[in-house]
């Protein structure tokens, strides 16, 4: 079953399907450029792996694609540029937290208009802030974007008022993971990393597309432990997620970086490969 | 805004409720004995301070009694035994993490039918198994009913062809933390005890009845660290919830215990103050 709602009139779902009771689904947030889904592949890739860890059935790649095509449609948001968020649960089901796998999941669709970011944010940076909410460690749904957000809800909300485009996400370890919406890169020495999600945090897609392009080029990522304190020696730092490519962080707290050359080459080479918002 | 809905025939909700879409509220499983819910000033002490984490304005009791007994009748169950399931979400909202405070949180109030479990298992005890997922650690939801519960669905599915009653969870570090619908306590050399539940876990309104109980005998309950390891020296174990009251547990995995002398004065103790399933 798969439904599509637009914007502000929304699709109504069963008060007992599980991703309501239980958060028991997943969900992808994928950039709609020039009429097609960016890194398309990388956001089936994210949600295949999801369905296996939840036992959940993936829906077909093609049911998913035309679903985005008809969301786009019926909501009237430019088709060159929007959002369409993809949500898949394991559907309505009886009380109780056992199941079986789920053959049939329930997929709700649905698009948002969306605009790019100011070229300012691309040029000087943004300003990020770290979160008060930790982060939980050693989850077993580490890197998987489940519907299981409240962490990044409260981490999030701490800012809800704040000029501060991200919050800065650690566990109780003072590991840095990821923004709340975010994945982060740092630069120290010329070396590139990101940190490990396998504790916790959600894998980007963006963050696996600039590893992979990086890579192309020569450039390994060092996936690590990235601790708090290493933001003294930090020489740049950028976020990056579907929807905004890369931006440069220019300020965290009382730290201050300026836009640097491995974030600007970075850039240029998303650039040229299709996620515009980087091109300066 | 308070909706009900029956098992089966269920009240619809807005997709883009941020319960659905991250988890974004809490739920209480109430039972309903003799028309009434029990350990109600529990249940809703454990709703209020979920709400002052989740920043949720709490509903007000009286209108959340009225709307289970509105529940109850509306579905046909029988109100002398039955569960209620009251969810409160974050309610619609626009697409993003970040929110405010929510004024009027979304409530929906399901009555389901119920039974009490069979005498034997609470004379001969039940099995319950390990979990081979593990909860995340240090988690700032810990203790409290979200409807972030992913975790213990995949633990629980684990067995959903077993005879286990119950599966137990643990946390990376070999913790013991809680079944996945109960809470555990054990007794080794007269001592009892309950894992603490400080960094994953939900903290039972059972639990907390049995540890007032005991202490008003001049019991105390150690509320601590509980190994895995430890299973060797213990010499009984019983799980509780709202619904059961104290189940025995006779078994897990290879390791097997008689019903004892603890926990019957614990189940009598219980039996004596309104959880008439523990009378035997």
């Amino acid at each position: 079953m798969t439904e599509w709602f637009s914007n502000g009139a929304v699709t109504q779902l069963s008060a007992s399907d599980r991703g309501l009771q239980y958060g028991d689904g997943l969900f992808e947030t994928v950039a709609i450029r020039k009429g097609e889904p960016r890194l398309w592949d990388f956001h089936i890739d994210r949600l295949t792996s999801g369905c296996r860890l939840l036992g959940i059935n993936m829906p077909a790649t093609e049911d998913l694609y035309k679903g985005i095509q008809h969301a786009v449609r019926q909501s009237g948001v430019p088709s060159s540029y929007c959002i369409v968020k993809i949500i898949v649960t394991a559907g309505a089901g009886r009380r109780g937290y056992g199941r079986q796998l789920v053959d049939t999941p329930a997929v709700t669709i649905a698009a948002f208009p969306s605009a790019p970011s100011p070229i300012e944010s691309y040029r000087d940076g943004i300003e990020i802030a770290l979160c008060a909410t930790r982060l939980a460690s050693n989850s077993p749904l580490a890197g998987c974007k489940t519907l299981n957000r409240l962490e990044q809800v409260l981490a999030r909300s701490e800012f809800v008022d704040s000029a501060v485009f991200e919050g800065l996400t650690m566990d109780a370890d003072d590991r840095i993971i990821c923004g709340t919406m975010s994945n982060v890169f740092v630069v120290s020495g010329g070396a590139i990393a990101t940190p490990s999600l396998h504790s916790s945090g959600v894998k980007g897609v963006m963050r696996r597309y600039i590893i992979e392009t990086l890579k192309e080029q020569g450039i390994e990522t060092g996936i690590r432990t990235v601790k708090l304190d290493e933001m003294d020696n930090m020489d740049e730092v950028f976020v990056c997620n579907s929807q905004i490519g890369i931006m440069p962080v220019r300020r965290c707290m009382d730290k201050n970086w300026s836009v640097g050359e491995v974030t600007r080459t970075v850039m240029a080479a998303l650039a040229g490969r299709g996620i515009g918002e980087c091109r300066l």
